[in-house]
């Protein structure tokens, strides 16, 4: 499954050289993730409810080309399972129009429970998958 | 009790007009808190620890001087109890060298439990005040 | 003008107590503006690429409620004119069924030119307002 | 060269996981390249004063544990040249007393003139290195 958003920089997000600041690409990540779990029939918010955290333990980024305040983004998201107890998450970020590039990346997850151990992919998140 | 302190202007607290992102201070101010607390002879984190709370209920700043990526600014924190369930905080902050003003303001807080509920200034705080 | 937006609480928002970080209303109070500067018709991106900047020189806010992770707010927002060299914007957040209260403030702004130096309101933006 | 630095999690670094929000490591890594830049004799500030940007084109980190807010945290930062056009940066950051992993991670730079167009290394950067 993949979900495709789109949200514009912030001024809070921009630094002094003029374009967004490459540090709350991690926030937009986890912003698509969680709009992707909405898509996906659960929202991640309930997955906490149910008990089960997705600390992400690696991430891979690269930055591609820039964005200044204000201007249209479009995210495309999607998670694949690794294994038993992990799961990547995809992402893609483009300038809504033009499709430019602007930055892509994955973020690596564990699954654990509410004291912090390690968990298999529980049953029903392996069916939203 | 009153705690001064110099730090940074971090790159990612900047934005494209080229000085701190204005609500970044309230980062700051937090920082300071967390100083002139540890200063006092109790670290904030140590009063969560007890069960006390001091979410922050109110907040006035003045923006009044520009300062860039680098700069090293110095704030000096002071606090004072506010009837029998408030407290309040005063931050005043200038560039490290010069004092040219950079912005100051106070933050008021409440006094709460773990679960949320409005306590009555404990004695050790009261003490530590 | 008012306008009146929604948007949910990103994770990267929250802190320990478990609700909202305060200093991240700022950012928040800003994506309203930009928004309602759209809605005036002319973009707040514009205002700058016409030499006009508003910088924020003093702020006050009330904490009124928790919001957690992924809840959906809605905010309204409206400016007004304060003098020939001011305009404030007032900014109201609530839960967006609800309406329970999340905080509630202002923020004053200068208007100045490329160097910095303080203007006069342009004509252009005392027709928007 | 390597400088080591120590600092503490802010509160408005944590996340409701009750540990230190992911994305502000990238903060935290460009928080160490400026003291490492200082300590190499220049200051990165000085090298933008210069006409000489170093976005971040690429970034890998991997999250090692947790670290809490005013937890003191130590990190470690290199700089490598790679090639003619890039430096890269790594960065590895442990709690400061038990050495217990926190992150780590690298930066890799492109070397752009103030109009954004790519470099060739500087001399006086190559010797810095």
């Amino acid at each position: 499954m993949e979900k495709t958003l789109t949200f514009r920089v912030r001024y809070s997000e921009t630094d002094q050289m003029g374009s967004y600041y490459h540090g709350r690409v991690l926030d937009w990540f986890e912003h698509g993730r969680t709009e992707l779990s909405r898509e996906m029939g659960l929202a991640y918010a309930e997955w906490e409810d149910r008990g089960i955290y997705l600390p992400v333990v690696e991430t891979s980024i690269r930055f591609r080309g820039r964005a200044g305040y204000d201007e249209l983004l479009e995210m495309s998201v999607s998670a694949e399972r690794v294994g038993n107890v992990r799961i990547r998450f995809l992402h893609t970020i483009t300038h809504a129009e033009t499709k430019a590039p602007v930055c892509e990346g994955w973020t690596l997850h564990a699954i654990v429970d509410h004291e912090g151990r390690p968990c298999r992919i529980p049953e029903w998140i392996a069916e939203l998958l």
